[in-house]
């Protein structure tokens, strides 16, 4: 394989995002007294993602950043999950602060350590839906090596938008031969390996938590299947 | 002062594009038998850098991106450096090489220290008018830690126009006064000021050779003056 860079769905591949809101989520419940259904509220917030990036991707929105897609649905949904939480306790800066959770997300296990072996070796970016800021803020909370944040906000078009992974290799100034998309989702690599991308494939079978429904496995002969980071990093010669 | 990221110009400011090229060119022609005149060929293609970009700002050239600028300027130029070496021994794979000496750029000596402590306490970018490859490959060259690669190239527009210095604090998702450009050209800095950013300067007086002519001081009341960048590090407290 002539791999040079390998980019990374970050949401679920590198990071635990449903852990890591419920834990800070139940911290700030203490903090303020509050009696917020974190699970119910991550797994609907989270269940709001692909519809209002669909209406991106069909001009119902003009293009519109995932810090604000998220503010958007947090407005939306909170009032349903505050299990007695009076609504007028929580303030403007109260939603500032929990929109930013998506900011303070912890890697797996292995994320740091197997980004660390694979950035000797290879140019190691993100690539996800994320916003800049909101990757970028998270690399330094989570210490996530990248050697660069790529980002949909950079293309104005969300994954499994083309412009996104053939806007990857084109900054990277590579052949998309040359790019190895890493996910955890088997329709993210689908897409990416249709555009010529090199594919590899972790298994993060507690994304979802008990609600998990599919991406147990790989679903097809992606060039890479590891269980986790590391096991990406021996196959790449690490 | 309420800033938290430092994005950084590059040429010159972190790297020593003058003196890397020059050692990577005589290593070349001691490999290869040739005699070029290194000095005045990386004189006369730094030479050619502000001209080429004010045609892309003139839109007498659409967006090109720096690696290809330099290229356009090394085809015209390197003839007249050859000191004697065939025309006809250098070939298309060799003037790849030449043109990617920009990506093998050696910091300073106190640049990637002083960027390790800054980045501790601050959001660390790179501010360049080099293609995002170029900055890539570059910071794992001289192992510079940037948290995030930001380049004249995700804006199409080349510094000083203000869609750079702008657009950066717009993918941070920051005011521009929590945003400091850092470079060793007070014109840099000045346009940055304009717009609303705070500045720091450092000199760096060896960056043109004997040719330097200015930029050997601040010329103006920058937030930071600084000698280098551990000082611009103690400044901000890191």
């Amino acid at each position: 394989m002539e791999v040079e860079a390998l980019v990374f769905d970050v949401f679920g591949t590198c990071v635990d995002w449903r852990g890591s809101i419920i834990r800070e989520g139940r911290a700030l419940n203490a903090e303020r007294g509050w009696n917020i259904d974190w699970e119910g509220l991550v797994d609907a917030w989270r269940g709001a993602y692909q519809p209002n990036m669909h209406k991106v991707r069909k001009g119902e929105l003009p293009w519109t950043k995932l810090d604000d897609l998220h503010m958007m649905a947090l407005k939306d949904l909170l009032p349903r999950y505050l299990g007695g939480t009076p609504k007028s306790a929580i303030k403007a800066a109260d939603y500032a602060r929990i929109n930013t959770m998506w900011h303070r997300l912890s890697g797996w296990p292995d994320t740091v350590k197997g980004l660390k072996r694979l950035k000797a070796r290879f140019i190691i970016g993100s690539m996800s839906n994320g916003n800049v800021a909101l990757l970028t803020n998270m690399a330094k909370f989570a210490g996530m090596p990248w050697d660069l944040i790529m980002s949909a906000e950079l293309f104005e078009h969300y994954k499994p938008d083309p412009e996104t992974y053939l806007g990857a290799a084109k900054l990277l100034c590579l052949k998309p031969e040359e790019v190895m998309m890493v996910a955890a989702h088997n329709n993210d690599l689908k897409a990416a390996r249709k555009l010529g991308l090199k594919t590899a494939f972790v298994a993060r079978p507690t994304e979802y938590g008990p609600h998990q429904k599919y991406d147990f496995e790989a679903k097809d002969n992606w060039e890479v299947v590891a269980r986790d980071f590391g096991g990406i990093a021996d196959r790449m010669g690490c």
